[in-house]
């Protein structure tokens, strides 16, 4: 891997260089969305530079004009990894310093072509079917399961065996800077008393939970499953995930039939699709499963995850410079994502071009590394300090909570941009 | 209510009378699917209907003419009660023995609008955004609470205060007359044993749900919650709903989160979404709640359910004429549709147009009034007699599970058609 750069502004230590050139949905004005790929401060317009004659020479790109016209990235992520791979060859080269002068010395290309990120607004980068949310992120389940069950319990007997996962709701799927309104529902404010009585009330203790998320590309048949050694194949790329979760809804709610109006009711991801090829120097080894797993689960593929740094910020009354109040990385998955999809598919499932899979919360060990504030307050009963003098245990009204990844080494740097979502009060009951 | 009959030959003890005039989407040869009507044995092509200029005086019917050119019912849907309450009254007038001799007069127009339903291969009729199936039949989460747990612990204590739901699959979802695959999975062969070893194998524990469903005509916002006793303007029909389940798979893998490959390999529902105004007469109470219910899920419709027969057949070995091995009533719920909508968006998710919820099992007190073969064979401990001198415990490769459901009130009758599905071998492992 040799570092190398583009002619457009692009910040070598920022989230967007050439090496990442990650998919997203964008507008600018009354514009209709349309897609775009991202470089540093700006936006190639793919709709734009796929239906100009000046970059004919583009083949692939102007072959998939047509998709390109979509409000949606369905359609080209359905056109399969080759092509994905294709068109970011081709702006790679046509971005890149010293490669072909097509767009660079063509000013009129230009601006048509590149619209400022500032100008643009971020739209859900594909149309999504169905959003299933793992729990492969084994130190958060193991830390929740202490808090609840104690050590000894802490997990379930099936939680080495199977990707554990559950359908979650996609039509309350939002893009990063959209707000969340704090939800109400029934909870239990005295949860030990022997005759359990909820009342109605505005969520008291709302979280964030840290997650990674993919995008499905291509769509199998009811009754077909997808092979894990297959399976990278399937993923158009990945996204932060912010999978918001009322903590007292839910302990009320989820037995037996699982999270419910405790998750529902917002889910925030990043905008920009990042793919797997971009990722493909940052590949790592999940963590160690000591289990003997079934064949259809047993990857060919030892690096069968990616060491993205996850970083998290909450910024409180308007303000943006929070501290990084917790730092991960990705890697600490027990289960890949390849993994995900075979297991999910392996009953009949069948997947659709846009379905999106989430992880489920992803944490380190220590404090400083977990990946919601339950972990991090000992189930709420403990203080964590969030920076600027303050302390949460569960998010308050106007807290804006910001997550980061990004993959970094050999001075190149891949990155997520912010996955960024307010808490607006909850509405009257 | 007084019965009526059609000049179309419709049977009044049949599902299709005109009082019920149920939406579905069809097509015909090579011809794309487009929305209709179902009246006797004949289809009532609106795309055809709506675009003919001999017909331009059903005003609400040519009115909605883009939307019967459309694929799917979501844009009909979409236009509100009161203009799918005025397309069944236009209808009514025409088809109607007395009525408006507009169509029964016109050759012309009768060859084009009335397709042999016979010659009609039926489609999902809505494109379902997100799926989300409940628990509200009481008989049914009692039986299998005492089945798993025992009579004192047979319901959770939040099951009188929630209609408790999770989220379900929507890819999978299939209309009548689709084969099924019968699910691989992980399975514990001997759950009791002390260190838990799954071992992956097709199902051996397949069963059916009967449910009924309801389509979600209108969209809602984020943070925006229906007032339970407007949601009955939400719901645009109700259709019969086989909620196919592996037993063996479900239970390995449902806690902590729910239901997943359990479930998610298919679901059948039948094609025709009959209104709430064609079950309007025959309104009755739900199951009831001693339980004081939170002020957001308290109706003023005593009546919030409908007495709707439910019946369920298993044919053998591509017979067709099995017998009746359960019956019970669509009134069997703890919770109604209102309600379910009422809780779904009480905590700020949304629904769109399209969506689709399930009941839960909908079951009665006695042996033959149960709604899943888990019931019916003590968790698979006993056979259980389908007719034609067999007996099952679960479902054999080859079955065929027919569902039914009716009204029937003086002389008037209004019903679902079949809602079927066979099981086809598992894939080899």
């Amino acid at each position: 891997m040799t570092a190398t750069t583009s002619w457009v502004p692009a910040d070598a230590k920022g989230d967007f260089t050439i090496h990442n050139l990650p998919f997203g949905i964008f507008s600018t004005g009354s514009d209709a969305p349309r897609p775009g790929v991202r470089i540093g401060d700006s936006i190639v317009d793919l709709k734009a530079l796929s239906s100009d004659p000046a970059a004919a020479k583009l083949k692939t790109i102007q072959g998939a004009a047509a998709s390109f016209a979509q409000p949606t990235l369905n359609a080209f992520a359905e056109s399969g990894r080759a092509a994905h791979r294709e068109v970011r060859a081709e702006l790679q080269a046509i971005l890149g310093e010293g490669g072909d002068a097509l767009l660079k010395s063509n000013d009129a290309l230009k601006q048509k072509v590149l619209v400022p990120a500032s100008q643009a607004k971020m739209h859900l980068p594909m149309q999504i079917g169905d959003y299933t949310d793992f729990y492969a992120g084994y130190n958060h389940a193991f830390k929740v399961g202490v808090l609840f069950r104690g050590p000894d319990n802490a997990l379930q007997p099936n939680y080495t065996h199977i990707p554990v996962g559950y359908h979650g709701r996609s039509s309350s799927i939002v893009v990063s800077g959209t707000p969340i309104q704090r939800p109400r529902g029934q909870i239990l404010t005295n949860p030990t008393a022997p005759v359990k009585e909820p009342i109605t009330s505005a969520c008291k203790r709302l979280d964030y939970e840290l997650e990674l998320g993919c995008f499905i590309s291509r769509s199998t048949k009811m009754g077909d499953a997808v092979d894990v050694n297959e399976a990278d194949e399937y993923i158009f790329g990945y996204v932060l995930l912010n999978d918001w979760s009322a903590r007292d809804i839910q302990a009320w709610e989820y037995v037996p039939l699982g999270p419910f109006n405790g998750k529902n009711f917002g889910t925030t991801i990043s905008p920009w699709i990042v793919t797997g090829d971009a990722l493909e120097p940052f590949r790592a080894e999940a963590l160690e499963n000591k289990t003997k797993i079934q064949p259809y689960l047993q990857e060919s593929q030892k690096k069968n995850v990616y060491d993205i740094k996850l970083q998290i910020t909450i910024n409180t009354d308007g303000k943006t410079d929070g501290n990084i109040i917790s730092e991960t990385s990705a890697k600490n998955l027990l289960w890949s994502f390849p993994q995900m999809v075979a297991h999910h598919t392996y009953g009949g499932c069948n997947l659709r071009a846009g379905d999106f899979l989430g992880s489920g919360t992803i944490s380190g060990t220590e404090l400083k590394e977990r990946g919601s504030l339950l972990e991090m307050t000992e189930g709420g009963k403990q203080d964590f300090e969030i920076g600027q003098g303050k302390v949460r245990r569960f998010l308050e009204d106007g807290d804006s909570v910001v997550m980061y990844g990004y993959c970094e080494k050999d001075g190149v740097r891949v990155g997520f941009g912010d996955c960024e979502g307010s808490i607006l009060p909850a509405k009257a009951l």
